[in-house]
């Protein structure tokens, strides 16, 4: 903005093209346009963050009630087998969610440097690891033999599968398997809910028209305000000289003001790129896992994520 | 306002930087983005509490359903147990949704000035004590074993077990299991519901950069404002001395206007902080507890709630 | 509007403090904001009075299908007793919902002058009487013991206990149970629909915040308009007369429509109230009162409540 | 608009009252108020005929799933009276959703001269002739017994009457008695859904608010327009004769703009009316009797419902 | 709009018309509307091509579950022939909804330009073709033989019918069969949905009304920003030649920014229409069908369909 503002200055001083300036209706016009597409975009994008959220706080409430349902109709082997291959599907689900897309902003530098201040558990631990300790090595092997994207599908379906064979077995009254096959259509509607907002960014072209507006209000808006200031100079006195380059604040004050309100949307645009307004799936999944343990009789709970700096993840 | 006001007006008249002004269409600008942010957010934020409300809304009419089916398929003892085990959960659900967030605005000092005016249950009252008064001793010991926050689950979770013996030990009848199954689900989404509308606050970044717009725009209003009071002061008369003034007061009016439209959306986006805006949670469930004691026959019902200084809680 | 006007047209004529007006650019930002705030709030009422019209379609398809199940699976008395309790339950209903709340607007002279053009019908019926006629005195009294207010609810629970025991005495299948159950859910799914529509208005701080930017809009709207019609007189001829009372006229219209924007809300914000625009919840609950009742063979049916000067209630 | 325009370059010019003109800002303020209304309007109304086509889509799939049902669970004459009551029941319901209601806008001329241009089969049939086809002349003598507006819940009645009594003389088995009753559920719903849009315009005050604004602002334009223009007129040579003129092509062109804008809301808003905009559910019913009568092995089906002049109905 | 601000210049100097503008006020308010419109259409359009997304999200999450009760509960030859029929729906389907439609706008010349940029798989494929590798000539012919555009009906159809027998030769559970059913209830509603989105277009009239706005505010902004440059030349020096060309670059840019606005809900308003802002139903179907296929332990899986120059579909 300083330095468009610079130019604005200067276009309007240098003799020959002297008095250039944007008349202020095309910048009240082009101003209420880009509050009105920001508004709009960032309802729009808080949709997606909202659903994101929803996704998750469902898991929680179908992992409490698999964990019951396990807990009261299946035997000790069984209910562990079930329950850990849960844990499994949802560290797979948030490794896979936390995978960077082309289309998301983590690579940017400023993102990147960013990104140290907090701490995304997925860019630290592997997922095989995990699978591995929930699992055994031989389970979490056969689980990633086609690959990291397939692993959550795979878990669900092996789980599905485990939960079929229960019921052909008469091990599981028809009642308790219709709860469960509920619990697994849900999810799998999770799932299928949060792999559409990984998978499709808000579209592209409404992020870009958006921006655009506002990268020419910020460029028109210094040359329609320079020769309001420079008029002020007429008022003689100190103003004669400063009057004019009042311009560069103002123009840096409102450009940065009308860009932060495009940036908004943008920052939550991507629910699960690993930013700081990311759905804070990590520690989701981490209270569930602690209570779904606990549910077990186990001891050695793992540790709450806290946030980092204030940002939950 | 006053304080800025009269800032303007200086700047305005002190001798070497006299005749300092904002262009009006910069306020102009402002003023309509303003609004339009200020009207998206309190949409957004509408949402929030309507959905609390809402869920409140649903535990009633499945609390009454549950009352009817225990009443009707169970024997006494168990009945009583599951109805109190179920007032219990209430009680923990809304002493948890109470507690303070490091983001609810109970804290500052205005707030907690007003506070008195009205009366939240949960102030006054201690959950250990609540449970103990239903659930016997030794039981609430138990459930607040694992913490105040983990105390709701551990109700549900009680509850879940209890429904799944009755139902193992063919004391239910399937379908009826079926029809309380799904009451526990209806829970257990409620109240994954309310703890998702606890947990993740109306996004900070939308606030701030909502809340930025309004305090830049009443910063400029009264640097735009002066000149053009100014100016009647040539109309001479008693004019001349005070139109300058009107400033103040103008500035102070608009000022106000668009902070409390901002403030509007503030006062409701967290609908369980303990204010005077929040959804009436205690009320709700005390009027609950009166119906399902009233049904299973007690004669001894605790008093509604009613509002104070028509505030309900 | 008038007075204002006058005021501001003696404000800018009296000799000391001539030429007194609100700058246009002032009244053009308030008048942008005063719209979006009506359009926001005019969109979230309406949703208000949208739910309470499904609530009571809902209502409807529900009970066509309990009476069809009725007639088929129960003998003629059970039939009688279910159907008449689930008509008496709609009665209870509609007259709970009628019932005046603090902060509806019935209670105003003009509400009250113009609500005998029509007619609601819980004004000339009593709930007593009604329920009497139905049930039996006997179980009348019994069902009003505790209360008006609690009246639907202890239908609704005699509805569902019945439902119960003719399941546990083998007297209906357990598939027709399941639907009866499901339609029980619906009804309490409903009742805490209007309810919670009932009793919790639209939050009063928006609506507030909303009248008071009309009121203060339609205030300085003459000061705005005088100076320009003032002008105007240079024309001379007879415009040098008229010209600053064309104020009036102009502000009044003004102000009017953007009040009347501002009231459209109101008057659908509490769609239970008795007012002209309510959901017409009599007129619905007699049209499936004569559904059911024909439907049962009935053939003194009551008569339909028509509109009356084209104001359905 | 012409009319307006006359009237203001005359009151312009008349001598006495010469000079006459409305201020700009009050034009652009209402502007901006007009586009907000009918924005907001547009979108409610929209909502209004989404819906309706989502109850007709609804329709679809479940017809074709009980199609399935009946052919595959019951024997032959059975299905056929049950799909063709069902087919009775979407001729009857489509006759009664294209019946004229006071509010809609059928009755003006020049709607009634535009139908012309379309087929509205509902016009051109009588439902006592097709349901006599449909179901044979004493069946349709009885359902229509009650009136036409009663026929299609008849319908539905007698569909559920016959399937419970499938079940009841054990003729179908649980499950699909149970798929069967979730169909007529879903149709009773429709029914409902359908009703509700029909039975309730988009409420009238809210229609009203925004076409009184729109009338005003085109009454106002002119007057604002026309000493814009006549200002022109001192730029001299051709100027000085016709651009007042000008106010008459261009009034009449915004005016225009912002009116079809407001109608173009009122259009939508009555999606069974029989307009050009409607919910083409004749064309959707008929599809759907067409797969039926296929699936049942049927040769002689009807055709399709083509769109006329690019208009489905 | 180059054009249109040349003939704007023209005019502006022609002699005998010299001096015709629009004022800048009309601009303002055009604007201003436009910027509305195109945010309320922009949302609308969204909300289509979103609904669209979740019907192939969903199918995805039922495909799944559908094979695996395929693979638990029915024998090898059967759970093929389902999941192949399965897959064969699917791609039915997509190459229904890729079909063109009279209000598309594939057909415009530069759209099929670019159209060569990506690769739209139904394009180069044939239905037939397809459906007779997964289901053998026979069948495919019978399933085609009442035309394409039925060919996904037809294949749901067989689907329940096998389903249906299944059952009632006692070779399913019956809790399984309920959850198969589930299934085809969701294919069903899926492909009603997804037929909806297809055969009704976004409201041609508020699409016109939308594009007319941008039309006349770009034909208008032209002749009201020449005179603001006009009057630039007054400064002298270089300016007083080039600055009433300005009108042009000016014109130009802000002319494109509200077209694009307008364009881009365009784009997305038939999100099967074969674009590149379609839903990538073909990417999708095929990543189902690896899935199924690989879940029926075949080894020579399609390739998955990468999106070409960033384009997915």
């Amino acid at each position: 903005m300083v330095a468009v503002s610079l130019c604005a200055i200067g276009v309007y001083n240098i003799p020959p093209i002297a008095g250039f300036s944007v008349p202020w209706p095309i910048v009240v016009v082009l101003g209420t346009t880009v509050s009105l597409m920001a508004g709009f975009k960032n309802s729009q994008v808080l949709v997606r963050s909202a659903e994101a959220l929803q996704a998750f706080a469902q898991i929680s409430a179908s992992s409490r009630m698999l964990s019951r349902f396990c807990a009261d109709f299946t035997d000790e082997p069984t209910m562990r087998m079930l329950v850990f291959r849960h844990i499994a599907w949802m560290t797979a689900l948030r490794h896979c969610l936390r995978r960077p897309m082309p289309w998301e902003s983590m690579g940017r530098k400023a993102n990147a440097e960013f990104r140290k201040r907090y701490h995304i558990v997925e860019d630290t631990t592997s997922l095989t690891h995990e699978l591995e300790t929930l699992l055994g090595r031989e389970a979490a092997a056969k689980i990633l033999a086609s690959g990291m994207l397939a692993a959550p599908l795979q878990l669900l379906d092996s789980q599905g599968h485990q939960i079929n064979l229960l019921f052909r077995d008469a091990r599981l009254p028809p009642q308790v398997y219709a709860e469960l096959l509920k619990l697994m259509r849900d999810f799998h509607d999770q799932q299928a809910r949060c792999d559409r907002i990984k998978n499709s960014p808000y579209p592209r072209q409404y992020a870009i028209v958006s921006s655009m507006f506002v990268a020419i209000f910020c460029t028109l808006l210094p040359f329609g305000a320079v020769p309001v200031f420079a008029e002020m100079s007429k008022l003689g006195g100190v103003w004669s000289v400063i009057s004019i380059w009042l311009t560069i604040p103002f123009s840096a004050l409102l450009g940065w003001m009308y860009m932060s309100l495009d940036q908004v949307g943008e920052s939550t645009s991507n629910p699960f790129e690993g930013g700081a307004n990311d759905v804070p799936i990590s520690q989701i999944c981490r209270e569930i896992e602690i209570e779904l343990r606990a549910a077990m009789g186990e001891t050695e709970l793992p540790a709450p994520l806290l946030p980092r700096n204030g940002i939950a993840t």
